[in-house]
This record gives structure tokens, C-alpha cells and sequence, in this order.
């Protein structure tokens, strides 16, 4: 028989609050094997956090996943636990930081607001909701308690929604923005790589592209992998991290050379 | 039956030496569950590390507690095993970093210098003792031997103390001082919340306090969460990691802006 | 029963694709102990990943190890799965960052490529092996596959060989080099400190050498630990994380001081 697994995801840094939640957990499912699929992603950033558990929750068995980005933490924003379709609990903030990603596990069959304070620790912080709500409501669904217990029920179309940016093509040129930054200034492009072979209909090493970002306009190249290009230079790649189109830089940050933050505008045509 | 559970603290940063630590206590515990609360504990500052494991090992199930904040290996200083009342086991450095958590968990019931060489690596580095020394021990003790077997005893006394700093207050003025920067240069003070609301006798949100540091005087408001004030602006606040008194600045650091670092001096009263 | 035992280094850092590869593992094989070595390797540096994969097994339990620090993702640089005589298996690039550690464990006792697509994930990505390639293999091994589904056998002699620089005496002088700097700016150097004792007949704490690098001359004593010697002055000890000769700087960078890096020559010889 395996152990229940538990997958946990903050913006807590390196210090002692993700080892303080474990704690939690393993207080409540001694046996509960965690994951943790980072603590590092960018402080107070919910997309961030969104494209990060959506990028790693397909790879992970069907547990529990606990997020823990929450810059509404003391306010009125309402705590959490989804079932999705795959037959995983996601628990967190309903501030949108799950929503992709429970789409991308075959979508919400459940929805339930954490109330249930027995479920919670005995004192409950104004700041560490981590620590005094989401890990233990956490910790009790991983030793099996039921989600039917945490609170009441609501409907999937009262959560708070995030949508990942769309790209589209108009008049030949793929009009699409910024997803997230990686800490290498890699950036993930709203679209797929089959976005480019829809403007050139096939997709080869080599086939040269114009960029544009406001006023700017870049010749970048399409290859699969990074050493295709000589240091410094741009390409246009397909990350395999994050599934889709991105632009990067050999060894240096795209998105320092390019100035890309989260949803700027990218407009890629054939050069 | 659930494995034995060993916490793991050090300040050895990202490198393989926590890895290589518990390689060692696998080898010798191979079901033992391993929590590490961090390793980014301040390099060599001892009440850091002290701070961090006060703050989270009541979060912790009961187990073996191996801390290895040590500037003093390769010196005289004792490795010690203690028992504590809440029924959980520590070893580290007897230089005071275990004390402050000792006493949280209900003081010690015994303590035992570390001596026994069967229960050591073979081999004993002159600078790696969390690895030959406190790591094997840990293993042995999380893997059933009597703490009795690791070394003689000693009075808790002759144990190395560390105190935390205290508050108090004079002339309507609570006298305290920093105990712990954190990473984001919020500085955890000296006292409790309820130390401001003995000076005014309530405390609500927005109330305001003239905090001295040297010669600088600050209005700072009491908050119970950072957004209720504007971006780089003061404010006090109830920490939860840390479980008191905290001076803060939302989304930058206090610490930078006032000077503070451990045991600088802080006054505050009622504005 | 003890689980199944798994290392895992790379150079991945603090993102999630280390959890990614993880989940990978737990989704093959649900009960196996993970012990992440570091993901913190100096990024496409195969010789730093290999000294630090040479420092750490030797403290792990009998396992499968997996590495991937793999510069060459993407070229026709083979994956492998090597066993050791210690009973090991090690799972990497082809690109010699598994030999040293391979030699230390008793040497190759059999070698193989990964071909069997079968252990492969479904999809496998032109730059994310490390998800699709090297975690599901070291997964279907830890779970008990024979090392023989993998692939075809080949000669140890047909794998790409990796040898640490090494240290001889010339002329009553220890010529050296620079075999890995660690993230605080020590430097291991090739050889043992019994290669200093070879030069004196003993070695005692405060023995001086003359350091020359290039054009530049060092007076450099001997000592045990990093405290004997002042703030911001040099030593040469035995490091006990990598085995061996080093050149460090009490509380400062040796590296910085000395603009030492990998493969930098320097002399010794007694002052």
C-alpha cells in the first residue's frame, strides 16, 4: 500500500515556514510523502504560481497539492479545496493560483471553502494561514478525512478565475505576451511552438523570425535547443518545463536584453 | 507504526552537506522520516539558529532534533544529546543553540555528553562533526538506542546557556531590543504584542507608537498585516514564524532603514 | 523491508523541475526514499557536479543514484546506467560526470546505455531529459528492473572518462591545481594533505609553505580549521566535505583573493 502524497508549493523562501508546515502535516498523516515542488516561486506572484504548479502537477502522482501564495492572507479572500477530475485534492487560496492547473488535471468536480475549524490548528494567525489552515486542512484530506468535511460547498463558478494570456494569429503575424519569467530570464510565450508552423506551415531549425515589442524589432531564430545559437543570442524554443513557445537567450537573460516582464506584448511574423 | 522522525537544522547553505548528513543517518535509520526546517540558518550565528528551531520545532512531531550551528568545531566545545519533557530528543553543539527550544518543549530531563565512538563515524574529521559526529548519533538514537548509551550525563546546568533578550517596561516606555533579522529585514523584537497593550491599554489597528533607535525617532503604526500600510512605509506588527513583537516595512526591509541588527536597543511608547 | 534508495543531483536550482523529476520517480516507483544531494551543482559544470557526486555517495546507502548535469541535452551525448562493485547503479549523462564517484564505489562492474523506451516518459523532450529520460529509468530501477532492460551492454573503455587533476612533487615543490571551488571560495586542490607531509616529514599546525600561483608568492600556513588563523587570512587545511588538500580564507574567498578557478596551477613548497 503506498502513502498518501502530499505536494507543496509557496512563495516562503528558504527559511523555516515550508519545514514548519511539514511538520504540520506529518503531525496529522505521520506517513504522508511530500513533494515539494518549490518555495522559491516569486514572492506575492499568483500567475507565477499558477504556471509553476501547472507546469509540475501532470508529473506528480494524485495526492494532495497544497499552494501556499496568498497576498490576500488576513483579508477576506476565502480558503479552499478543489477535487479535479484526475481524482487529486488541491488546496490553497481562492485567489486563482489553482485554477489552471485544475484544468489542466481534467477540470473542478468539487469545491468546498475551508470552514471547518477542527480541521484547522487550535490558534489561527492574522499571517501564517499556511501553517494554521491550509496545512492541516491538508494534512487531514492526505490521512483521509472526507473534502465533504473541510466546509461547505460552492460552485466552481464562484472561485476567483486566472487565465493564462491567449495568442492568436492576425494578418500572418502571431500576436502573443509574456507569460512568466524563469529565474534564467527565459520567457514563456502565451501559444505553442505549432503556432509558429501555422504562420510558415512547416517548422524547421534555422527558420528565422521577426520579433517585435513595441518599437523594437528583432531577427531571432527557431531551434530546439539553446547550444544552436552562439552566447548572447536570442532563439525562439519550444520549453519543455513550461510546454510551449518561449524566447530565450544562450547563457544569458532574454528578458534583461528585451526588457519582458509578465504580459508585455510579443508579435512574432516570418522574417 | 509510523517511522521515527528526525528534524534537521544547520547553516550549511545548498550544498551537499545536508544531503551528505542524511545519507548518514539513512544508512543507519533507513525508515527515518527527515524534516529539514533549513539550512540557510545565518553562517556561525548560533542565536539564528537558536531563533529558528525555537520557532518551529513545536510544529514538529516528537522525534530526534539534530541542530548543527557549530563555529566552534575542531574546539573543546561538547557535542550533547538532551532529553526534553515533551518527550522529543536533541543534539547539536552544547553552545546554547538547543536551549531555547529545550525549554519550550518543557525543559530537559536529562542530558548526556557525546562520547561513545561506536555510535560516531569511524573516522572523525576535525571539521565536519555533523557529518562523523552529531549525524550517526542522531541516526542511532532515532533508530531505538537509549540515549544513556551515547555518553555520560551532565547537570542541565553545566549545559552552555543562551537566553533570548527581554523586554520591559520604564516610564511608560517598553525598553526591548532586536532578537532576529529575518530575510526580508523584518526584525523580530524582544517582548510580546500584549507588551504595547500594557502600555495603552487596548491595542487596535492604526494605533500609533514613537519608536526610538539611538537618536532616531519613527511614528509607526500597529497593523495586524503589512498591507494595511503603504509600500516602504513602518509598521509594528505580531509576527507569527516568530511568535512575538516584530517591527517590519511593507515589501522592504526595516532592518536597512533603521539600522537594526541583533541586540540593538529599541524604544517604544505610545505617540 | 527497507524502500528503495535514490539520490538525485543536478544543476537545476530552485525551480521546480527537481520536484518534477521526483514526482516522476514516485509515480514508477511510489516507495522510494529520495535523497536530493544538491540541485545547487554550478550550471553545465560537469567536473563540479562530478567532485561533488565523488564527495557525497560515499555516505549513501547502496542505491540508484541519478545525475543530471548534462551540457550536451539535445547532441548525440549517450544516456547511461552504470553499476558499481559497491552494488550501486548510477544514472547519467554520458559525459563522465558519474566516473569519479564510479571509481570510488569499486569501480564499473557493468554498463549500459538507455535505449528501452519503454522506461522512457511516453513524450520525450528535446531539452528535459532529466523528467523523460533519467528520473523514469532510475524510477523502473529502484522499483526492481534488471539493469539489463535498459539497453545494450557497453565497454567501460567506451564511456566518456572524467579524471580529476593530480598533484606530484618536482624539486622538493607540490605541484597542483585547482579541482573545485565550493560556494564560499575554499578551493579544494588536487592531492592529499599527506603530499604536504611528504615535502616536511611532518606537518603541524602552523607550518608555513610558499604558495606561488603565476608570478605571485604566498606565505601560507598549515592549520586544522578555518579559526586558527585571523580574519581574511589564508590557510592550507584538509577539507573533510571533498577529502582532501585546500586553500582557504578565514570568513572571505580564497578564489576572489587568489583568482583561483578550476584548473589553475599552483606550487608548494615549505617557506
Amino acid at each position: 500500500m503506498s502513502e498518501p502524497f502530499v505536494s507543496f508549493l509557496t512563495d516562503f523562501g528558504l527559511d523555516t515556514a515550508p519545514a514548519t508546515c511539514r511538520g504540520v502535516i506529518w503531525s496529522i498523516c505521520p506517513n504522508a510523502r511530500i513533494n515539494d515542488l518549490t518555495h522559491s516561486s516569486r514572492q506575492f506572484a499568483i500567475r507565477d504560481g499558477a504556471v509553476l504548479l501547472w507546469s509540475s502537477l501532470p508529473y506528480q502522482p494524485v495526492g494532495v497539492h497544497l499552494v501556499v501564495v496568498d497576498p490576500g492572507v488576513g483579508t477576506a479572500r476565502r480558503p479552499v479545496a478543489l477535487q479535479v477530475e484526475r481524482g487529486d485534492l488541491l488546496v490553497g487560496p481562492d485567489n486563482g493560483v489553482l485554477m489552471p492547473a485544475a484544468r489542466r488535471l481534467g477540470g473542478i468536480t468539487a469545491a468546498h471553502v475551508l470552514e471547518n475549524r477542527a480541521l484547522f490548528r487550535d490558534l489561527v494567525s492574522d499571517t501564517f494561514h499556511g501553517r494554521d489552515i491550509f496545512a492541516p486542512v491538508a494534512g487531514h484530506l492526505a490521512a483521509g478525512v472526507p473534502i465533504g468535511d473541510v466546509g461547505s460547498t460552492i460552485g466552481p463558478a464562484d472561485l476567483v478565475q486566472l487565465d493564462f494570456p491567449e495568442a492568436y494569429i492576425e494578418d500572418g503575424t502571431l500576436v502573443t505576451s509574456v507569460l512568466f519569467v524563469d529565474r534564467f530570464g527565459n520567457c514563456r510565450l502565451a501559444g505553442e511552438a505549432s503556432d509558429l508552423a501555422g504562420l510558415t506551415g512547416t517548422l524547421e531549425p534555422g527558420d528565422a523570425f521577426e520579433v517585435a515589442i513595441g518599437d523594437r524589432r528583432e531577427r531571432v531564430t527557431w531551434h530546439p535547443t539553446f547550444g544552436a545559437v552562439g552566447p548572447g543570442e536570442l532563439l525562439l524554443y519550444e520549453d519543455a518545463d513550461y510546454a510551449g513557445l518561449a524566447i530565450g537567450r544562450n547563457l544569458a537573460s532574454a528578458a534583461d536584453e528585451l526588457g519582458l516582464v509578465n504580459d508585455v506584448g510579443v508579435r512574432i511574423r516570418p522574417a
